[in-house]
């Protein structure tokens, strides 16, 4: 289907269901009620306008109810409503079928396949102030989004509450974390809807900075799976100059409805024509590898505007990070004091003895990435300031240009520049994202001058300008200017605490991954539940990638004789499978050195494991469980495999059709063994070379909390004599 | 008095009244009270813990009683108070006598001459957590400010109220404005304390976003006289990572007590030691014109830091400015439009055919400013943004580099250029800080490269960060912040809406000159009290130079045809005294260039004026009535005076003692002529020129809301032959 207009839409449509309901809605100039279906026919929306001039949706799949009829509407502040009284002025179908490249990511190139409809809502008691409301239906599931265009009687408003409902149709299963202003690093909560309230005061569990939300709320990406076996995920897509949203849960009725994190006045939202609030998106399969496959979210943000991407580019990197958390021995803080301003002599200070970024550590750390060709190293601690930078909502915390008197920026650049290898900066800011703003450009500045391309941010604390949220549209833009500033100075930028993506890296894509969930440094601070990361793909990751920090080879933090009980709950071969299940084109290799020296055989798949994809396979995944991917490394004839389980053992069913037909390749399986187990025996692995086709079919035992590793690559004659073939 | 330890203090003062405070007392280690007067000895401070251990002073004045026992104290949050259970554990007296030169001022050289006293007070019951008091006390009055030294059990902290008490001595006339945390440009009420409560309500008239304080105060400087006699004057020095103070006002008791302007959270100072208050001041004399004369404000304030100061120089200017107020034909926004974006293209607007600030209108200007000897010209509205940038509280309001399509800035530089003229910047934020401090660097480099060096400041709005307050915390390191930045390009701030000055342009020297009160474009909204301008100097003008914009000479403003019935309420002349009553090293001639051309002679004061000063002169003052200050300009023989009344006409006594004996010099005279008066007649003056020595005196006539302006120079044989002598 074409853009069509108005009226031969309605001539195509006369004589069916449409026509009932223009007889019936006759007191309107048009009909009330809209329908369209995906492009497959599996997915289909109506859209209609309830008793009072309410605008509802509903959304089916295969039949099966999705979304039962909800309500759509925002409360503004000072400002009737655009909840009611509305009646439909305009309406207008389109269909798309085209595709994209981005820059970086799980597929080279992505197909944008939707049937849209326009409704555009008046209300007559208020001077026919006017609202739109697109809706684009994908074989993957339904984005939605409100549109303010620009009008006479409409310029600026402020929502008091944007008022989406989504009333699920059973009590399903729900994956899910506390809603929460301020932090996404929860642990995720598997239970029914029903359960929700009941499991919430031990699912807000302690987290820095936290601001648990009043009202009984979820966090999105939010997963579900339904008694009849349909898996839906709710989150938004393009998420700009608006708060982000969570989702009010009403666990009697099954009923879900939009909530969005508040400025310091308490508004929600500051808006001038045009307009739009960001797409509330729902992605639905009966295929719970279809989810994971989704490119839905990004197929709803805008298209870059960046000219030259060419300076953006995949990133593996080590970092001085990780024996900050376990080591014992080294810390971010060059002195002792607990008490230091920037104005401060640094060098007068009494050294802790234990700082971890200096220039001799981090010459050891490029050493050891050019040596296994590693792109960068991450070096935390570099700056001054970090004596007292947590816990004060102090906000002169950093400067981002002056380095610890033991940290020679201009000799540990030549020294990298000299192996070939980037460092990438950091710019903790505590939460004090009025003191990074105005020290941007400076900062910027001192990278381009030194020779760093990639920085990593850092929100860790309460936010300044104080009163705001981490996830208020004050800090949403503030995340977004930082990287079409970076842009400025062709700078990557790796954002931690920062509101959780709705697949901005399409629109900003030197913005090229986020933490923002419950990541690697947890499993020093209490460890990760086996199944969190057969979880975190269907939730955090829906957004984009994620820097998890994955590769912790040496699981038992007792090693370091610290004292410490802590544990990574994973098997060792979970953390190379990480490489592949956990989507980022900024991948660490987060374990110390050392203890990639003690397992150079398996610290193989981590040096040649890929990090941008030509195409990506999701063979097998149910959220909770477990997940298998394969994907093509971009521009490369070699392909990569993960698979993690959760607590439980399994054999993954592992397929190859993804290869050339006809050709012999080697894969190199990194497995648990037998006696394996995330908690008790994390270190036992199996490295093995085998021939594989693409008609292979691999049985393939993962461990308790383990998992399985593959590279792929062809091979040679010589290469493939003596190797069994599988 | 010379530093001296403590033990030798009380060896001298051992046998007077601090011996048997020293017996009763004897709980203590140290002595509980301490006295010291001023280096002229009128004035006497005694400060002394109370019962509880309550920190009090009280200040007298030639035996008058200024400040009665007063307690000094803050509560904090979430910490015990620093109110009570103090020890003094140490104290420590000193002197200074001692000068220095400011870069820009009303004197080439300040004498400051104190003598000092220190107490340290410990609390026992938490942990001996410690403060100072730091009292400096003058001959015009008396400074104090806590100090929070860093110790192992204080370094972070969060203020909740100071309570600072000023309880006075008597039931005083007192020239006041309502306590607002937002806005300092309300009208002056002259009352007795005992009268505030039930003026308030008429005093606080609607202001663009005010904030008036819920609980009944005054801001500062507040200007109050006793009926004995006395001027006070209390205000505060060094205003720097703190909020600015008011004054809570009991009027049945004459006491009045700090109140501090609130954050967004409502918090009232975040505090990291070592720290410390502003000064708390009180200026004291029996001579309204010592208190004129005053220099303690800037004696407390740090010297600047600043290597180079070369560049600040002082500024006598006109603008595109006064037309946006009167001439009702010209405006800031270029287009018809109510909704923009930074992002439109506005060469695609509707231009509404009444933009002021053009390439021709500027090179106008610039001729004018040329011919007529000017230093600059400021542009206001050259840049996009102005078609919707009040009362939004949107944040993206300007961008300060991109110029609207009807504004050359290379042209209109180069044509400046050519004619050794400069063009004051205008940077209006619309209270929207944030968005000024991320673009800043950006925007003073753009002005680095089109040859601005200095640039007016405008907060006209409320303030975002949403929730922040002009007068909070962080707004005051805002001002400083623009300030010190500014200073890396070598530029000057004039700053309008901003917090009121404390004397801050000697630490920063740069920040040249404030609005920051309620300044001549009032004249065109309603209009200003003719006694306004005789409060200004005792109140706004204690902290710092004020851009008051005089020089309206087209006074009656129906003049323009545009149906205004508003007038400036004062006569011509009284517009020429303000050059010299109201203290400016950035002084602008604010009338249209037309109005001047009509009134060459009294123009030609305005064109010889100095704005900068070796010396000045308080002759005569009365707040509310009268002032006649006479000036030598900097590093020149030539000297300035000017002279206002109120309502009512007066006669000056002018004395020129201060002109170098035995010589003849060439005065002046520009008068108000014996029938003008400011609403019925303003523009009858007279231009005398006539001989006057040191031995002179005058008896001048001054209108009813008139003035007086002299310019007085030596004189060779031919030019004083012929000149009457006076």
């Amino acid at each position: 289907m074409n853009f069509q207009s108005h009226k031969s839409l309605l001539q195509i449509r006369l004589g069916k269901k449409i026509a009932l309901c223009f007889i019936v809605c006759a007191n309107s100039l048009w009909i009330h009620a809209q329908e369209i279906t995906s492009p497959n026919k599996n997915i289909s929306l109506k859209f209609e306008l309830k008793e009072g001039g309410v605008p509802s949706y509903q959304l089916s799949y295969k039949q099966k109810a999705v979304i039962k009829p909800s309500s759509l509407g925002l409360e503004l502040q000072n400002l009737p409503s655009f909840m009611d009284g509305f009646t439909i002025t305009n309406t207008a179908q389109s269909s798309v079928d085209d595709s994209w490249n981005p820059v970086l990511g799980e597929e080279k190139t992505i197909r944008n396949n939707y049937n849209e409809l326009v409704v555009t809502l008046a209300q007559a008691k208020n001077n026919n102030r006017y609202i739109r409301i697109r809706f684009r239906l994908f074989n993957d599931g339904l984005g939605f989004r409100y549109e303010f265009p620009k009008q006479n009687d409409l310029s600026y408003f402020v929502i008091k509450e944007e008022r989406s409902e989504f009333n699920l149709a059973g009590n399903h299963k729900i994956f899910w974390i506390p809603g929460d202003y301020d932090t996404n690093e929860y642990a995720y909560t598997t239970s029914k809807i029903s359960e929700v309230p009941s499991l919430m005061k031990k699912a807000t569990i302690e987290i820095n900075s936290q601001w648990p939300i009043k009202e009984l709320s979820v966090q999105t990406p939010t997963m579900m799976k339904s008694d009849d076996g349909l898996y839906i995920n709710i989150h938004e897509a393009g998420l700009i100059n608006y708060p982000a949203m969570y989702l009010e849960v009403d666990a009697v009725n099954n009923k879900m409805k939009s909530h969005l994190a508040p400025d310091a006045v308490g508004a929600k939202g500051y808006m001038q024509t045009d307009a739009q609030s960001p797409w509330r998106t729902i992605v639905v399969s009966d295929k719970a590898t279809e989810i994971l496959a989704s490119k839905l979210i990004l197929n709803l943000n805008e298209p870059t505007s960046y000219k030259d991407v060419s300076w953006i580019k995949p990133v593996k990197y080590i970092g001085i990070w990780w024996e900050y958390f376990v080591a014992g021995k080294s810390t971010w803080a060059f002195g002792k004091e607990n008490n230091v301003k920037l104005t401060d002599d640094f060098t007068k200070l009494t050294p802790n003895g234990k700082h971890g970024a200096t220039t001799e550590r981090a010459k050891e750390y490029i050493d050891f990435a050019s040596k296994n060709g590693f792109d960068a190293i991450l070096i935390e601690g570099w700056n001054i300031g970090w004596e007292d930078w947590i816990g004060n909502w102090k906000e002169e915390v950093f400067d981002y240009v002056t380095a610890y008197p033991d940290f020679d920026v201009k000799a540990v650049h030549a020294y990298a520049a000299s192996k070939g290898v980037k460092i990438i900066m950091h710019h903790e800011t505590s939460g004090s994202a009025t003191n990074y703003e105005r020290r941007l450009d400076r900062a910027f500045q001192f990278m381009n001058d030194n020779g760093y391309d990639a920085v990593k941010t850092g929100y860790v604390g309460k936010i300044i300008p104080r009163g705001e949220h981490h996830d208020g549209q004050w800090m949403v833009n503030h995340y977004i200017n930082v990287a079409k500033r970076a842009a400025d100075y062709k700078i990557m930028i790796d954002s931690h605490e920062a509101v959780r993506p709705t697949g901005l890296h399409r629109t900003f894509p030197n913005w090229v991954a986020q933490e923002s969930a419950r990541g690697t440094e947890f499993e020093s601070m209490g460890g990760l539940a086996p199944d969190h990361t057969t979880i975190l793909p269907f939730t955090r990751l829906m957004g984009g990638p994620m820097d998890y920090t994955p590769g912790i080879f040496q699981t038992d933090l007792s090693y370091y004789g610290t004292g410490s009980s802590q544990r990574v709950n994973t098997t060792l071969v979970k953390q190379l499978a990480y490489y592949v299940t956990m989507y980022s084109p900024l991948q660490m290799a987060a374990d110390i050195p050392g203890n990639y020296e003690r397992f150079p055989d398996a610290f193989q798949f981590i040096k040649d494991v890929a990090v941008d994809w030509d195409n990506s396979y999701v063979l097998e995944a149910e959220p909770g469980d477990y997940i298998t991917i394969a994907r093509k490394a971009k521009g490369k004839d070699a392909w990569f495999l993960g698979g993690i389980t959760d607590e439980n053992a399994r054999t993954a069913n592992i397929t190859f059709d993804y290869l050339p037909a006809g050709k012999k390749f080697i894969a190199t399986i990194y497995a648990d063994a037998k006696e394996a187990n995330w908690d008790k025996n994390p270190q036992k692995y199996t490295v093995t070379k085998v021939v594989v086709t693409s008609k292979t079919i691999l049985k393939q035992y993962l461990a308790p909390g383990g998992g399985v590793a593959i590279s792929i690559k062809e091979g040679n004659a010589s290469e493939l004599k003596g190797l069994k073939k599988l």
